[in-house]
């Protein structure tokens, strides 16, 4: 099965071939050795000095992470579909007086609406301890202006600027320390294209400081535990060592390709789709502003029904995904991130088009 | 390397390879399929017909969740090393008013030590919510008697029993619905056999019913929500399909050999490991009753220093692990578990032998 669902996505065969290494102790210095390694390619991969901390498991869990270590009172979440809303319920779970800004599907936030919320907290004598912004929200194919809204958060120092770059990392440019992002999380199953299981974040050094302060942070998601055993360059608990021999090689090629001939092939698969999207009257699902280059959102319209196609190029081995949640059957995705090529989306549209055509003929 | 550490372990070669299958979508009817084929070989190996949930990420990361969704108000943690005493930590840091009750290292716990914990809790007004026990404490190779501390915990129906089997699992009997374990948690890295990376649980109603009252049981390590998703053979998050695909592979594995040959296997090796110390003067650390068949912790009393042969053994490939905190340098552990064999340890054996001769006509 050819994946061009918006993750997880394809794998470089010779990268699967590290998930096989054998195990190796967590404490040796094989381990630390790839750990540092991992560590030291992130920062120049997420434009950072900055701490790495890395953890065996979903970024659903750096998310917690990031609520349960820099928020003692109130958080605002910046919610444009399913992921952004995930991190509010994530900060109410864990008994956060959590705030949503929500704007209707299709729509990104614009850094003068955020200044609008956060002074509004300020105004009210109920400051926000941190604020979160999915950059690229994978259900709607909806990239935000990070760089934009960081400059706005620098007018309001106390608010921790806590950014999910889940979808967007290493498929569009993120600069960590320029942009100002305190938190900037993301799976490693996107466009970074390896095999799903493990979670990574930067974190600032205002955000160390705060977490000191916010009590009931847990164990396992602890940041000053985590940044502590990373002066060891290991991990409190035992990680998947697999993954971390395959973030180091994925790592290696990122850099092989280059950071911005990878940002540059994206934005190029973005354009390839929307055109070929375009010729069957399915336009762009999200307001032009904030089209992403990894993931694109196709709503029907009035062009044909995408659905029984979609089945069919499922029989023949390649996926695509219908529309998230209330989007279903009004829109569809394609994630074109990580491995895949221009080749590799000329070969999709051959084939959509040829499952389009089955379709009217067999009607 | 080959490991004779307490953990990583050795990896079979043809579950390696599972760990490099092409990434599958999570939300698809084949990872569903592997996903319920887990959970369907857990529940044999557990003997359970409970819930079996699963997550990405470390053990400490399910006890921590154990704690979370079961405890109100006071826990109560047997520690008898590192790894109990880290449940203790967990239930801190989460806010949790903990109770340790501790004995000295090498000892573990018998049921009356038990009941009377218990019962002085009751008769101060001051009941507990969980007790937490470690099966298998691989810091010290001490084994506590399960079965017996279940039937204790019978007496009292309000106290969820938590238990540990991360170093017990797959080397030795547990029986969780016939002992009566609430929450028996493991990582799959020691007896199980293979690459760290997931967490498992069995949860019995008990649990589940308790959740449903605790407050702030976050969101990933949330057991409802798990329990739910679960009824859709799903993760909330997505997980690491490739450590899915190597344990369903493994489980069979395990079951062509069989659990009770599996686990008369372990039982010889731990009693091969023994005489073969006892011949250098170096007899088990743990209280005779504790003794686990899984890590051997050797004390070297008026034995030889071992700590130079551990140099010579790793030079040639072979892992063994010097003693755990404060006991570095006075004991060492081998693990004797997954897939090693008599003969494995006879090599080894005959390695360590010559590694203490070459010692001793150097000096």
């Amino acid at each position: 099965m050819k994946l061009f669902i918006p993750g997880p996505t394809q794998v470089a065969p010779e990268i699967l071939q590290e998930m096989a290494r054998p195990a190796i102790g967590h404490r040796t210095e094989e381990c630390a050795r790839v750990w540092k390694e991992c560590r030291s390619g992130l920062r120049q991969l997420m434009g950072t000095q900055e701490e790495i901390l890395m953890i065996t498991g979903p970024a659903s869990a750096m998310m917690e992470a990031s609520i349960r270590n820099t928020v003692a009172t109130r958080s605002l979440h910046l919610v444009c579909g399913a992921f952004s809303k995930r991190w509010f319920d994530i900060a109410s779970a864990c008994g956060k007086e959590a705030h949503a800004l929500e704007v209707p599907l299709g729509q990104g936030f614009q850094g003068a609406q955020v200044r609008e919320a956060l002074q509004s907290g300020i105004d009210k004598g109920e400051p926000f301890d941190a604020i979160t912004l999915v950059h690229n929200e994978t259900s709607t194919g909806v990239t935000s202006p990070l760089e934009e809204v960081g400059a706005v958060l620098r007018e309001f120092p106390d608010t921790l600027f806590l950014v999910d770059t889940v979808s967007s990392m290493a498929g569009m440019e993120v600069q960590v320390d320029a942009w100002g992002i305190d938190v900037c999380l993301f799976g490693i199953q996107k466009a970074m294209a390896l095999p799903a299981g493990l979670a990574i974040a930067s974190v600032s050094a205002a955000v160390l400081e705060r977490a000191e302060s916010v009590p009931n942070r847990g164990w396992f998601l602890d940041f000053i535990k985590l940044r502590d055993r990373n002066l060891k360059e290991q991990s409190p608990t035992t990680p998947s060592t697999a993954h971390l021999y395959a973030l180091a090689a994925q790592l290696k090629r990122i850099f092989q390709e280059g950071l911005e001939a990878r940002w540059e092939r994206h934005a190029a698969m973005a354009q390839q789709t929307r055109e070929w999207a375009r010729g069957h009257g399915w336009g762009p699902f999200p307001e032009e502003p904030f089209l992403s280059n990894t993931v694109s959102c196709l709503a029907r319209g009035e062009g044909p029904d995408f659905a029984p196609a979609l089945e069919i190029l499922k029989s023949q081995g390649l996926l695509v995904s219908n529309g998230y949640g209330e989007l279903k059957g009004k829109t569809f995705r394609i994630g074109h991130m990580g491995e895949h090529t221009s080749t590799d989306l000329e070969d999709l549209f051959r084939h959509f088009d040829n499952a389009l055509e089955a379709k009217v003929t067999e009607a």
